[in-house]
């Protein structure tokens, strides 16, 4: 007999359609957080160009829904779908999601009835897919556990309740009783900023941390499981995430703590054979130097910030996709996943 | 034959008396550090006292060095040495060489020209100190090492040229090329506000990262070995240092990085058997959740802070100190570097 047991529903909605046609779109204004809740209110194409490109929403699969409502906008005022869909799409020229959204728009027909359904439709299947992923992590977080945390893989993320914060929201809902350690994760403190106030919000017992206290949290016993998301997977399982996430993993090792990474089929790139080929980005020095504007090193001082590390497989315990949980992954187990795009 | 080898000198003067009696004592502000390299003049007790108070000058054995001609300042113009003792004594409550150096001066004699010897001779002391730690520990950073380091165990904290930092001062000195690493050290940012002011000032190359990306640093191959201070350091070897040492000996092992703790005699605490009997002090939430004044995190949310956490002596290569190197501590053989204390 399966548990009873009550869905998470995301603590707010990034992104939100409101009325029909014509409708507008609010969106959660991130640049806010954590000292405000804050909503704007987006009547035009240009306004959501405008909340992608400042960063207001972030997270590649919310950026995504809110570029499908923006060609609605577009479209209900009169306008060309291709044309409206093309200038979104230019908001970050980077995001795979925005592309990939505005795409799928141009295809989906002409009118904005039609337009607003597509739209719906990837909330909704992105919504899913994140129930799905918390679903099945959610299997691996027993009543009591605590629970460490890097970056932000969470509802403000996505248009659900997040991938590695969406196990963490499930296991919640489950009424099973949670500690969760967020690493404030520097240089840009998407943990202090984000996860820990939508884990606040939510009504999550969540604490803050030092990326440097990790260590000795787990030491003391405090630490059950960690889980964290990723912006890219190799073929064996080797795991791009948050600069700071493999210091995490070693951490998990030396002190015998499953380590977890939670992302949708889209991260899996099958096209690299390991995350060798995994290029990094280097970002300004600014970022580490100064904090709120006011430096905090001396002027000039040579800075090494690379945004992205990499995890190799063999650290990590699982990998949970919406469509399970790939233990000890390895090439094989993942081609076994992803039968469809074997070459 | 003896290699030839310059000797390292302090990259400037943390605390410096002026003239004879009646003279000054000159103190490098750090609370003006990284922007400025700024100095107070001080020709009272009472503006020692405020800069001890306030961290102006700041350092266990820096702080007993300043207190040392504090005293002097008060006797030349014509208070009695018990009297400016024991008021400066009280800058600090927890500080213990403070007290050491007061009830040194008290013992020394009543004129200020005898205390004035006194004085110097507490500095150079330590200064030797710091001299020996450091050729010792040089010893163990070859020609083209890369060296992370952890907060700040630099010339600002002593008379010298500073303990774990000395030791790369040294091999500089020495002619050899080095690239060092510095951890910013959240939360108070130690290794970015001091340490990288103090290498960059002493023309060392150094880098400054953020403390979750010295994981990827030691995978990258740039890091050969790890040096870093100690507050207090068990009969078996246990080492307390401040918050983020402990992982960064973690990833050491991990990677095959020795990992070196650089501190004076007075560090051993030979009356504690290991390092659980180390009280870790929990400090104001505050120091993580706002940056500069400027909250980084929701208002409330709950913060774990210690200050300190205690390394395992199986993870440190060898404890560096004025006496000698003790290559993978135990209980036997740091009884035989102090044998006096042996109870």
């Amino acid at each position: 007999m399966a548990a009873a047991r009550a869905a998470a529903d995301p603590p707010f909605k990034v992104v939100e359609w409101r009325g029909e046609v014509p409708g507008t779109l609010r969106v959660l204004d991130q640049r806010a957080l954590p000292r405000e809740e804050r909503y704007l209110s987006c009547e035009t194409p240009e306004q959501v160009h405008e909340a992608i490109r400042t960063l207001a929403v972030r997270g590649a699969p919310a950026i995504g829904v809110a570029a499908g409502y923006g060609v609605v906008l577009g479209v209900q005022a009169g306008r060309a779908v291709g044309e409206v869909a093309d200038y979104l799409a230019g908001a970050r020229p980077t995001a795979v999601n925005l592309r990939w959204a505005c795409e799928r728009m141009k295809r989906a027909g002409t009118e904005a009835r039609v337009l607003l359904d597509e739209a719906r439709a990837i909330e909704r299947e992105d919504a899913a897919m994140c129930r799905r992923i918390g679903e099945h992590g959610a299997k691996l977080i027993r009543d009591g556990a605590g629970v460490l945390t890097h970056c932000n893989a969470g509802a403000l993320a996505t248009a659900g309740i997040g991938t590695a914060v969406g196990a963490i929201y499930e296991a919640h809902a489950a009424g099973r009783r949670l500690r969760v350690y967020a690493d404030e994760t520097r240089p840009l403190l998407q943990g202090a900023r984000l996860t820990a106030w939508e884990l606040g919000r939510a009504g999550v017992d969540v604490t803050l941390i030092c990326d440097g206290m990790a260590a000795s949290l787990m030491r003391s016993g405090a630490v059950d499981l960690a889980i964290v998301g990723a912006d890219r997977i190799a073929r064996n399982g080797d795991a791009a995430n948050k600069i700071g996430t493999y210091g995490v993993a070693v951490l998990c090792k030396e002190h015998g703590i499953p380590f977890y990474v939670a992302a949708p089929s889209s991260t899996f790139d099958l096209s690299i054979a390991s995350g060798a080929e995994i290029p990094i980005e280097e970002r300004a020095p600014e970022e580490v130097s100064a904090l709120n504007g006011v430096p905090s090193a001396p002027d000039g001082v040579k800075v090494w910030n690379p945004a992205f590390d990499v995890t190799p497989a063999r650290l990590i315990a699982a990998i949970v996709t919406e469509r399970g949980v790939i233990d000890r992954p390895t090439e094989d187990k993942i081609l076994a996943v992803f039968p469809e795009r074997r070459t």
